[in-house]
């Protein structure tokens, strides 16, 4: 395709969405906040373009639905409208939805009416819940171009779901349209040449993150009643989520299945993309989770998954905490430092034990799952890229220039990556040496990046939650607070130690992030997604965040 | 190194290992059964060699060890004693040992005793239990060279133990040898130019099969005592298993600890070697998973294992077993056939259901198989190789002549073998449109290779094994019979369907097989080692062979 074909392909992908919201909910643009508004946080409910009810509905949590549903108060189909309007609005202000279907979710959720009052059976657990999807899952009927023109209509409508999807489906989950990625989901900020950047809802100067940045940059606007899926390869939950102040759960490959699902770099395996929830709410998350796994049972068709069911676990009374506030390679910002000084006076204030953590191998760790991305020489990507002939992001430049490694230097780099995350847990181990209980930490608690929000572009190391992904352990984020001009001055006397954190400090301006979301990222060991849950649950009670999302 | 270097190396290293023999052991060349004599099966309890007590305790299952070292009545010397001596004799029977290091288990041994007479504790469950070791697991203090005559002083000496080793030792497991392999452990015989060949004891004109072939050539000559450790990529522990009639479990990936022994194709991973146990007996079999997994904590310590605990699992009263008799590759030897029969008509009778198994893209998956070993152009084989300048195998060639793939190819593998692998279990689910019950099958049993016993050089397919390594299924063997002259005739009517079926079949000789062992396969899904482990029970009790090795 030439030049202009591309740019067709965009514009024409682009207005086949614009067509797919409802004439009704659409906003004239003068009504809107104008583009110097930069945090819109609170602009759906005060606009008032919602009615009462569809606040109520869209400010209630999962359980909450769930048994207004049961007890017949509220139809599936109110809350679907409900849902799709406030995302409605929540797009006109931040840029969200790649795929809408508004009409195809309001149909499936009348349908589950109809089933409800025939049978007098709920569909399942997920009966009438609104689940918002990540563009890489593919929906009966809908295109999935995870940021590439040249897949904009390639397929035109998806023949079935991905079978997460399927999964949900099936236990009476409703769908109205996926959020926006950026190209190959490879990026940390959603942005591609057919829908264009989605900004944070906190500041609209500044970038929702990535890769699942339409589903971080909607779920705030939406309410507690949001829960979306994304994906993590690198960071993909945990960046975008801790950008706009919400909670996420990257778990470890094979809680969650991906079969089925779109991917920018089919065929890897050296790193394995997962899914998780992401929410307003950790009731909606536990919700999830435990819902999915135990009656969902993805293990029976998916050969990847792992039949472990959602367990009840303990956590100690006093936990012991692993704090790292600088992992030594890039210094985080003035606010993240201020959060987790917070956090660590809140868990000793309330009689937890707080230890330090050392970085072991970070750097190393995250420079092997860059290699990893990159060890097909880019060929896959290219080949999507080709497609419409599409130019390449500056984020995305190395997959034009990294050779096609031979299979015999990959497996010595998978050599290395095992030795050094049987290191890292052996530094896990050790821990019981430094804490009162003489057991090893229950967590580690973290940076999730060193941006306290950052500028469109700017966006540059992703070490703090790559690190994960090499290891395949437990990660999630909590709220902690927002930038504060008057509180996160840029310190006037650091001295950067590389020229990545030297660009990064160099790069900072309070003025830009102001009330950006500052976030902490809870750790734990591989497979253990309830603990991981567990802890975050009760860190965002001990530093008071539990219901940040609340209106009160 | 030139010709005469890598045979005088080889030479010194087996003279190394036959100078660790105990004299007091050995017996003289002329009292050994001649080569003619094949069968050699009962040679150590007849041959006069051991005491009566000597015999007793090997002939003694882990948990009636356990006990007797409990109450005092035996020492973990007087096990170890007795185990090693028994070795030695096995070992000039069909030469089965690498590395012989009885003086260290002696000591070993000593300790326990030392130790339970002074604290009137056992060190663990495997408190003065032997366990045999396949060459690849490291044992501080001694080599481990996988066949490589490169590697056999490389080092002279590990300093520490693999990590299921040092599970294993802390937990009171006692060490005293490790077992013949080839060549990187990527031969389906175990022979190599240091050791040479380990020969079945049914039949000394047979091989004894690989990887794991010195630990079942020696099972089967140590008594009910015999536990070993084992390994497998593409069959492994299933073939020699199979060829000695023992009972094994290849595990699904993340069961067993793997971290810290050596490896033929370092850094492998798209398909996992696994570790799993060998045994006369099923109750050995069922102590170790037990025992290893919920007292080890492996997840602790490695971090590809899973923290699943072995967990007990019910299996229906009426079995419901779908039966594969013939892949439509290779026809399995009459043998094999007459088996099935017999499985299938033993659970019938006993009002167990019965339905056949389609073998769905087994052959496109065990090609897959061999892509991935192959992936890196045999480079690090080749390496462990020039190390010495030994030549190479007829089995090895490919390894010479294969491309290094580039990652992008790879990655294009691995889309496809998931795919498959999802069919695979999507067939498995759809048998419960033919059962009785409606629900789907509890286990497939099939052949394990098309060999019922077969002469050195001729072990050419893989197919029956490789398909679960794609799958990473769990899947174990049950012995069933021996090869019969009388019964197991050449069908001279078959028309072979390919080159490979057509040598298979045209090697068969029944009179180069009389004698040899003839199991079957069992096979569950992924992590359901607990449920095949049932099932292989519950089979061999059906089918008459839980008691194969007892003596009576």
């Amino acid at each position: 395709m030439t030049v202009t074909d591309y740019k067709s392909v965009a514009a024409q992908k682009r207005e086949a969405r614009d067509q797919a919201f409802l004439e009704k909910w659409l906003i004239p643009e003068e009504k809107l906040p104008s583009a110097d508004v930069k945090d819109v946080l609170s602009w759906p409910l005060k606009s008032g373009y919602l009615t009462g009810e569809e606040i109520t509905i869209t400010e209630s949590t999962y359980n909450e639905m769930h048994e207004k549903i049961k007890c017949k108060e509220w139809s599936a189909y109110q809350i679907a409208s409900a849902f799709c309007h406030r995302a409605s609005i929540a797009h006109q202000l931040v840029n969200c939805l790649s795929e809408v279907f508004f009409v195809d979710g309001l149909k499936q959720a009348k349908e589950l009416d109809e089933y409800y009052e025939k049978t007098n059976k709920l569909k399942g657990p997920f009966h009438g819940l609104p689940i918002s999807l990540k563009d890489n899952l593919n929906v009966k009927g809908q295109a999935t171009s995870i940021g590439f023109v040249g897949l904009a209509f390639n397929p035109k409508e998806y023949e079935t779901d991905s079978l997460i999807v399927s999964k949900l489906r099936e236990m009476g989950a409703v769908f109205c349209f996926k959020t926006n990625v950026p190209v190959a989901m490879m990026m940390p900020e959603s942005t591609n040449h057919i829908y264009g950047n989605t900004v944070s809802p906190f500041n609209r100067g500044t970038t929702s993150g990535g890769s699942s940045g339409g589903e971080c940059a909607l779920g705030p606007l939406l309410g507690r009643c949001y829960l979306g899926i994304g994906s993590d390869i690198g960071g993909s939950l945990r960046i975008p989520a801790s950008l706009q102040n919400l909670f996420t759960l990257r778990p470890s490959s094979g809680r969650f299945t991906t079969y089925g699902s779109r991917s920018g770099l089919p065929g890897l395996e050296s790193v394995a993309s997962v899914n998780g929830p992401i929410s307003t709410t950790m009731e909606n998350l536990e919700f999830y989770c435990e819902n999915l796994i135990n009656h969902g049972k993805q293990w029976l068709d998916d050969s990847k998954c792992l039949e472990v069911p959602w367990r009840d676990v303990e956590v100690p009374e006093k936990l012991t905490i692993a704090i790292l506030r600088d992992d030594g390679v890039v210094k985080p910002y003035p606010a993240i430092d201020r959060a987790l000084k917070h956090v660590t006076e809140s868990l000793e204030l309330q009689g937890h034990e707080v230890i330090d953590w050392n970085p072991l191998h970070h750097e190393r760790l995250t420079n092997l799952i860059g290699s990893f991305f990159l060890s097909d020489g880019g060929e896959h990507c290219k080949d999507l890229l080709n497609l419409s002939g599409e130019p390449v992001f500056d984020y995305m430049k190395p997959y034009e220039t990294s050779a096609d490694l031979p299979v015999s230097k990959l497996w010595d780099l998978h050599s290395e990556r095992t030795k050094l995350c049987n290191e890292y847990l052996a530094q896990w181990n050790k821990t019981c040496e430094k804490t009162s209980s003489g057991n090893p930490i229950d967590a580690i608690i973290m940076p999730v990046s060193p941006y306290s929000g950052v500028g469109v572009g700017k966006f540059r190391y992703i070490g703090y939650t790559a690190v994960f992904n090499a290891l395949d352990w437990a990660a999630g984020t909590v709220p902690v607070t927002r930038v504060d001009k008057a509180l996160d001055m840029k310190d006037e006397t650091y001295m950067p130690r590389n020229p990545m954190d030297a660009q990064t400090y160099e790069e900072y301006d309070v003025d830009e992030v102001e009330g950006c979301a500052v976030s902490v990222q809870v750790v734990c060991k591989k497979l253990q997604e309830e603990k991981v849950v567990k802890i975050m649950k009760n860190v965002s009670e001990i530093i008071g965040t539990s219901d940040y999302w609340s209106r009160s």
